[in-house]
């Protein structure tokens, strides 16, 4: 697979977007080998994912920023650009429950995610253990009322030290700050396990046994600083019987956590989702 | 087919029971042709569906009815039997969306309910055309405030008289007394254009766009005195996405709503239903 | 909505394709609203659907349809030009089952469908009483090994007369001559109803049933010279269990047929289907 | 959870079966918590599964097997009872793709399979990793033309000194000799990559692929003589695009595969599934 590069973009809708970028990777002697546009005709915003590729290309990779930083000032766009040499930057944090991050890195050894993955946060020791068994730095951070705040600026430091893009929260129990979470606008995803907006706060699958639903979900979301209400990425439900217990939703409910995460990830990680106000547009 | 009866029957669990009522059967003549138990552990009760053949009984409906009532009243249970040669008869309520009245109608006239509909009531008289169609009568009582009592009433006299075991809201768009609600309990049908609890009350569609939500559901449920808060009995979810707008929705979820009243039809007129507090337990 | 275009395209893959079509939009005062691209890198094959607005265009549709011949011959295209207020016209082909019918006919009639349908063809006389009621124009022509010849011949004439573009066969149990076929490539849709390429030819439930299978599905595809093997454009599945007799696949098989028909046939009319070789290029 | 047997049964159909049976139970003090009954009308054959708690039970498990025998001989049904203390014995068999092998030991380590798994056989060596982490012994036989008879013989005898009920082929890609597959009848199951009876034999996903296909599949099923025909347990579908080359394909099809070969081992390992001919009973 050659070099390429991955524009996404967002920016107020008008004639000629699409002429102009894609123009502009033609002189410049790109050959687009993936598009994907959505006019959100309501509001009227323009949404663009284009792939292109740079092996003939004219211009180093920082004369091409360089030159969209100038083309998207003009547009007033929302913009960024990903190369495929230097994959997306990802860190997972993690607590007690193993299943999404297994799930995680066993997809990511197999190829599946066009991420890296430098390293795994825990404010638990325990899941040390697989974090070596695939050779990624661990880092536990216990936290409490009295360290949360440094414990977090230590975790930012570190962050930043490893250029971390996106930050993936595979069952973390532990609410990020408001001051984190700002650190990182959409760049924070989570996985919460109930179809969201059911089912909101602790213990989704208790509230989904006692109402006696026919089927459980779970929601994979960015983070805001309002609590399970952040854009939705991806949502995925299964079917539950009456002869289902707590225990057998938990279970099956792991099998949807894992798979509804690590879609997102993969998502993420192809710059497919776009944000827009509390909503994604997602190009699959 | 030969003739069959269907007990359905719940009752505090305790050693025998399956024994007691197959030997019963047994005794009489009756060949099981479906059986499904279900203890639900947690409060101790016992769920049993049972079909047996009739064509060699050596009792009389009446008579069984009489004997399983000394049976019934000794381990203090609820139940009911029905008898495949007096099917189960259903009302279909309606307002002014027929997607899920022409489907219970065709599915209906293909053989997929064993039930029958003798009649449809409606508080307008656009449908009048399919009932006719269908030849099944066609009952129009506008409701307004003042005149909603008195035609509840007459509503009730004309179900009565029909010997209407359960009602269908086919997307009824009024909300019934808390007294019809009463005379029906467990007996009314509703179709919920959401995956309750998500979206309660009115509109769900556009409150599932503007949260921007990737699954959307329909839910029937049996009506109680609460809103949208009946023993669910079906749900299905369909996935969208941020090309969907609210028209979609509306469209993909008739498909949803249809599909999901139809199966509770169809299982309600099998008597695969039954109800536990605010939970059923569904035999399929 | 106002007026737009909708152009879709395959070509052998070269850089500048989608800057010099969405150029030649822009250029005319054209505003993309929908971009769809795949490049199959195997072959080295481009597919794109686009759709632009008109009311601000300066080409009539003629202009535009001389222009574009120009431009594709340049990069010697497969090229297809749809106008919003010309929608493509369908004609249905069924013989005695109706549940694809009734689903395509009510959907049209809610709106589903960016298409007309001025007219219903069958080999038997059953279906008139439908067709009456949604005031579509129904042509019985009744087949057998005599007459065939004949009755195709007259069956085109009749089509061409209306301009059908796409002819739907709504459980058609006809099998259509090789020149009919060769009148209409891939334009002509089908309904099998199995997940082909599992139980090719007759009695797919019947297969389905004896090989014990836990899935039943449903198959659109167009038709070729060869039964059942043309371009795959929908498919659906749904689960059975060993309770499922041969009626019970039958009837959920009704849904899915319906549903995966319908399906392809609102893809079509939006001129989202495009084939290259035994596949569909499906830009949803 | 306090001590219980599962018995599974099937005979030719005949009154008073369920209420010998419940009866029988009942007289010796058990408490029944589960019953499953389906009568094949065709045919004419019954099949039951039914659990009864031991703790008030009157017979010792040698008894208890002893008296079944010679009500069993009365009725000439095939039978089998499992007691909850004496867990089934399952055997992995492997070769070098390890995502099934690791969904089954991460489940057993969750507790989601009510069965033992005291051995891994392979035909490579490379899995003995996955094995040690979890504490499983691990056989290693290589196989060629000359010592297959030699190491299936090894084999056989590991297996039976081990006393394994059922043998698991979690993508085992070697053949079983129909000598081997003799002494395991309905006790081997393996996983398919396709939704059989599609694409049956080798490279299914390049089959699917080349046909085109909307969705692909995978199946668990018993091994018989005859190469992919044998009695199917479950089967999933997933839904793939014009975008998925095969290396897609086969990324997607492993989350298939192990989640259906995962739920085919819980339903035998909980005795759901019977054998009747070339097909399956599943009680779920």
């Amino acid at each position: 697979m050659n070099k390429s590069a991955i524009l996404t973009l967002s920016c107020a809708d008008k004639p000629g977007l699409v002429s102009r970028i894609s123009g502009f990777i033609h002189n410049y002697g790109g050959n687009i080998i993936s598009l994907n546009e959505f006019v959100d005709s309501g509001p009227g915003i323009f949404y663009l994912r284009i792939q292109w590729t740079l092996d003939q290309f004219k211009l180093t990779d920082d004369e091409l920023l360089a030159a969209f930083q100038q083309q998207m000032m003009e547009i007033n766009a929302s913009w960024e650009i990903n190369f495929s040499d230097k994959r997306l930057k990802l860190a997972l944090f993690v607590s007690k429950y193993d299943h999404c991050l297994r799930d995680i890195l066993y997809r990511h050894s197999m190829g599946e995610f066009e991420a890296d993955i430098p390293l795994i946060i825990s404010n638990h020791s325990d899941m040390k253990k697989i974090a070596d068994r695939y050779s990624i730095d661990f880092y536990y951070f216990p936290i409490n009322k009295d360290n949360k705040k440094a414990q977090e600026e230590a975790e930012v430091r570190l962050l930043q030290q490893h250029q971390i893009h996106t930050i993936i929260l595979a069952r973390y129990m532990q609410i990020l700050s408001p001051e984190f979470v700002a650190l990182y606008p959409n760049r924070i995803i989570n996985i919460h396990h109930s179809f969201l907006p059911a089912f909101i706060g602790g213990n989704p699958y208790r509230q989904a046994f006692e109402r006696g639903v026919k089927i459980i979900g779970a929601t994979s979301h960015f983070v805001t600083s309002e609590l399970d209400e952040g854009p939705i990425i991806v949502q995925e439900t299964v079917k539950i019987s009456h002869r289902n217990g707590i225990d057998d939703l938990i279970q099956k409910g792991r099998d949807l956590e894992r798979m509804v995460l690590s879609k997102a990830v993969k998502l993420q990680a192809e710059r497919r989702v776009l944000v827009s106000g509390n909503k994604t547009v997602v190009f699959e």
